[in-house]
């Protein structure tokens, strides 16, 4: 097992091996790819795809005076294995020592963090231009694929260096026909003409940006994929190298099921079947909401930028949502626009993607969508600490980046009938653009309002004495558990807000506390910069209440254990009673 | 004068008149260009350029009941003559009216608030998805050119309309060879091939992306307009319809200096000499700076997302920097991206732009930047209430949008040395990203440290009792004089605090201020939501200490007078000394 791949503990290695070593080295490494993600989950078919194109770019470039720059860097795991990390994928006690994306904490040989997509090609101009400034000589390498070509990030960059780079410039295009969905998108077509023709079509959308370019159709074959690299290696001026792969080559299921596979849990290798099932789920009941919702409303359309999977949305639901559904592939900037335009038809548009990826959209929301002022309802999944730990995909800022944007509505809802109410309120109104924190904890029951169009109205679920309780969102149930905690150990009732709203304030509710409260304590699940607490703090500043302000610190977490990180920032019931005890 | 144009008060007007007449019409709306941006400046060369165009629009289609969408909509004022507000550009009486992008409160033909770039095509989509889910029928035309096409959202768009779309929709793409500076990018060496060719070439970018595609080279001549027009009109599918226009068209100076003038302060029409003289100001000492320091160190670059005068950098200063300046074009997230590449490969970048052109980057600034902990240094103009007050334009939200991202060196410099040596600070120093708001206020001097690597550490510039003044950045000013106005009214001398630091607090300081003082007072130029005086309330929450923010609201302001708005929002000296009374 793994026979070629334990000789290997740095670049040097891979280029000694001869080419039957190599094709050993290619097996070895999808047997480590199977060792980690049967057991942990992870980015799957892309990497099994790309295993013969990075054993290449090993083989022929020399990394890290190279540099090799990966798109969204979930692509990266052989790369990683051939960096002095194979641990982390053949042996189980190292699992967490690698982060799933490049990261130059880990090794000389990643150049940057990078876990959004379409980047790559900008970060390497960047690199090409301190090169040249500094006089340094060496090749910069660009490895971009898997659906982000359509990013506008990437667009931009490839129209920038059709002009404006005069020198090395390395630029491979993985084309394995799949994003993380169906791709979409006029430039896939062009791809596809381009595989058929065996990259000698006129019509060649890299060649109209003015690049110079190269097409590889066995992308899955190491001496190809040498040759060509061999043939680019230390060019004077950037090229496009077109390589032509299979998304999950080698794992029969994965090249079978391509979307189903781009990641993955703990799995079965043989039957394919994930270790953890799924219930019930915020996720599932968007999912629900969103099929019935289709079926009695012909003006309401779902809109995703890519990952469909973030409502529900499986192959089988988006078939029967037809036209009443459109992925616009990784562009998240033209799906907010676009979201606007339908608005602004009289459609009523809802908007689905990760909390992390919605900040690709910070100007499209506050300009083309709430200086309008178009009932655009944009739906975040995890939006939470408690969700993805990635520090490139943290959902941690939401609260922050966009509740201070004016006119938009920020809606928190705490169960399953506040959230789907929230929901089909927000889409069915037309006064405001709505953005709404799908909660990141398990479903809970409590009894919710169908309307909120009363902007800023928090809620009283209990009414006490001496401490009143904000808990925002989906830490709502710390917050209850922190009232029965305080009638325990403090002997009085506290007063529970559910705010409902994390963009403004309910001035006169919060006023009324002044007379028989001497302490808010406020709860969110984001951090606390820009966030709701602080709004809270600031409207008491010039009054004698006391607030107490929960929630995480400006920073880029990576990879923590939720629980551990409550602690350490004081959260846990017991914490805060201490606080509450200084403070009252 | 204005014979024609003052019989216009609907297109249906245009639609009666015959070709000499439309010829007519055609001179009479430059000379109410002329007449406007003559006596109050405006976007000069983009609209005297497509004059021609949008009678022809007017003219073939029904507005509104086919939906024109205006990119940037800065090249909306022919537009707007047809269409009822003609007053706007003929009576100076009424010059206020007209807010010189397209506004729907101002008109039913116009659809979207546009004052940021390439989002045309992405909200024409949704109106055609929105007609479509509702079954109506209509043309969707989108109008984009004068550079805007490089920007990301619009490549985004037109890659998905060439898959996606397959029902009615024009894009008309405005060719005058002209960004607001040099045009950049490949796809312009591609326009350039499809003009020489008359639309011939194979090459051709939009047929790359799976659209339809028509040429037409007389963009400046009514009657060929009217005919491809004519030709597109319910046309059942998407395509691109490439007219090759004049910029500045009938205004010679214009014709021949398209740069100088994008867009004009008020003018002498005969002469082209402006009004308006420019002195010494924080942008000229951002040239001069630029360019000493480009001479000294080879590592310095300079990039701009197109816009290079808001660094002052002139053509002929463009010219001296060679290499060592960038413009990436309408490209803002490439261009951060790109930043983030060279400060890793050894350069040092200074990426400058307009506060409100930034948030475009929100996510580049966080993930290719910020998580890398790179030290790009990002200037941003007009970062202040009392620059561009658009309300597409607005500077108000720096601070709220940005302060908030981890790892990001936020600087408010308060006077010319001190604004030399942060940016000189930033710029030398490698372990930051750094954000500097240029202040937008007249230069002022006082002395100012050289070294800023003690982060967030705050400078007291009078040591007092009672009150602090916390006074941010170009807001400063304010504070001395609010120091002053409370020594003279209130009889004792307050602290005076310089934070310099937007992004972070002095939290010793702020501890030290407990022992003397009763009440902080915050100043800082942008909303308070998000904002600086927030976090320092925040502070304060569980202290007995008072906090009193002063800023502006979260709104969406649109053409203010700056100094009704202070006066509004309570911010005149003599209005926070009431408060202060009231307070301690």
């Amino acid at each position: 097992m793994y026979e070629i791949l334990k000789t290997i503990n740095s670049p040097a290695d891979v280029k000694k091996l001869n080419a039957e070593q190599l094709k050993t080295l290619a097996a070895d490494i999808r047997d480590a790819l199977f060792n980690r993600l049967t057991k942990i989950g992870g980015h799957c078919g892309p990497n099994f795809g790309i295993v013969e194109a990075e054993i290449a770019m090993h083989y022929v470039f020399d990394s890290p005076k190279d540099k090799f720059v990966f798109d969204v860097s979930h692509q990266s795991y052989p790369h990683k294995m051939m960096t002095g990390r194979k641990e982390g994928y053949i042996d189980d006690a190292h699992f967490s020592e690698d982060s799933g994306y490049t990261n130059p904490e880990e090794s000389e040989h990643d150049l940057f963090n990078v876990g959004h997509t379409s980047t790559s090609i900008s970060l390497a101009t960047g690199l090409v231009k301190g090169r040249d400034l500094k006089g340094d000589n060496y090749n910069v390498i660009a490895l971009i694929g898997d659906g982000s070509l359509s990013g506008g990030e990437a667009l931009e960059a490839l129209d920038f260096v059709g002009s404006d780079i005069h020198s090395n410039m390395i630029i491979v295009v993985n084309d394995n026909q799949q994003s993380i969905a169906e791709v979409h998108g006029g430039l896939y077509k062009n791809l596809t003409e381009l595989r058929e023709t065996k990259g000698k079509s006129q019509n060649n959308l890299f060649k109209a940006l003015g690049l110079d370019y190269i097409y590889e159709e066995n992308g899955n074959d190491i001496q190809s994929m040498i040759k060509v690299f061999q043939k680019v290696k230390d060019i004077d001026h950037p090229i496009v190298v077109h390589i032509n792969t299979k998304k999950g080559k080698g794992f029969k299921l994965a090249e079978e099921n391509r979307e189903a596979w781009h990641w993955c849990m703990p799995f079965d290798k043989q039957t394919g079947q994930w270790k953890v099932s799924f219930g019930e789920s915020y996720t599932s009941l968007t999912a629900d909401y969103i099929m019935n919702k289709a079926k009695k409303d012909k003006d309401f359309v779902v809109i995703t930028p890519a990952m469909p999977m973030t409502a529900g949305l499986s192959q089988d639901l988006r078939q029967q949502l037809g036209s009443q559904y459109v992925d616009v592939g990784i562009a998240e900037e033209h799906a907010v626009a676009m979201a606007s335009g339908v608005a602004k038809a009289g459609g009523k548009p809802l908007l689905v993607t990760n909390a992390t990826f919605i900040q690709r959209t910070y100007d499209q929301v506050s300009q083309d969508v709430c200086i309008n002022n178009n009932p655009v309802t944009i739906l975040l999944n995890y939006a939470s600490f408690d969700g993805l730990t990635d520090v490139t995909h943290l959902g941690i800022f939401a609260i922050s980046a966009f509740s201070n944007i004016p006119n938009l509505v920020m809606l928190a809802p705490t169960s399953r009938e506040e959230y789907l109410n929230m929901l089909d309120w927000a889409v069915e109104q037309k006064e405001h653009p709505v953005m709404i924190l799908m909660p990141g904890n398990a479903i809970t029951e409590r009894h919710a309002d169908k309307d909120y169009s009363k902007i800023n109205t928090f809620k009283v679920e209990q009414k006490g004495e001496k401490v009143a309780i904000l808990a925002l969102g989906d830490f709502y149930q710390r917050g209850e558990a922190l009232a029965k905690e305080i009638k325990t150990k403090l002997g009085f009732t506290p007063t529970l807000i559910n705010p409902r709203f994390a963009s403004g304030l309910d001035e006169n509710l919060l006023k009324d506390l002044e007379k028989d409260h001497q302490l808010v304590v406020t709860l969110e699940d984001g951090i606390l910069d820009g966030g709701f607490g602080q709004k809270v703090a600031t409207f008491y500043a010039t009054s004698d209440m006391k607030v107490k302000n929960y929630g995480l610190k400006k920073e880029f977490y990576d990879r923590y254990n939720p629980q551990d990180l409550l602690r350490q920032l004081g959260m846990l019931p017991e914490q805060i009673i201490e606080d509450i005890k200084k403070l009252i």
